[in-house]
């Protein structure tokens, strides 16, 4: 089971609704919008997709990682590490 | 016109793979991938909105930006701003 | 002349205090401080920073950007990729 | 004690070296640096300051959400909750 399996219901449909998102911009492309108008569309997608990102962060914290703390030193230190490593990537995006 | 009228073609394709990006999140969340790998693809799917945002901003400056420079000190300022605030609003995502 | 000519004092003043609360993180290291409370402040300092980043942004862009743009395309051209790349790298920041 | 105990030294050291850049960004202003190079240097800082913040988000899961794993449910879902807004604080700036 995946860390987030309680809440793939709510996680399907708004990614869903990015994917509406994201070919709307492609539809305000093909109209030739003001750029100014679909870049801030695009940051209204990608703030999507970090909030969906940050509720799969919390999923994973909240179950693999305090499994891991319950399981062993060595275990919580290697899944923390990856955690870490997961919100560099988020934060150098 | 807008600013990527001659790009038009390259951002409606990349807005694309980036569509089917996100069909490939949903599809990882319903086949229940472990979280940080969900999230690393979310990282990369950010990145690729980002990049085309930095396209859409250079394709502004260089033609919507530049024109109004051409035309006034007071129209500049204006476009100037309106870029700078898109760009307040990138980084805030 | 730098475009941000204009706002000097304003910005030294506000590099000033940017360095007075990295002074404060290190204290709050010091003294123990919860890593959430340092955590938060060093999201505010980083907030700090790139809202003086925007400001030059936009300085640059009304003055060094607008120049080059009442000179040529090509002197345009040369000055709006340099900016975007400079977007590009408080981005991955 | 805090989560970041064992690092104490080197965070000091780190937030003493960003100190020192800061204070060259504004020696920078000061000699009327080029506006891109003072935006260069800033994602520099920036980069340094989240790089502090991922040591001590780390530190923190390692300890602090550790030890509540251990301690109760509870307990944890609360640390990974304040743990996550950490985080979404440092991905909106």
């Amino acid at each position: 089971m995946a860390g987030y399996a309680d809440e793939k219901d709510a996680l399907r449909a708004r990614l869903r609704r990015i994917e509406g998102q994201v070919r709307g911009l492609t539809r305000m492309v093909e109209e030739d919008t003001y750029c100014i108008d679909v870049l801030t569309q695009i940051s209204a997608v990608t703030k999507g997709l970090q909030s969906v990102g940050l509720t799969l962060l919390q999923d994973h914290l909240d179950h693999c990682v305090v499994e891991a703390a319950r399981e062993s030193d060595e275990a919580a230190t290697a899944k923390v590490e990856e955690a870490t490593q997961a919100v560099a990537r988020l934060l150098r995006t």
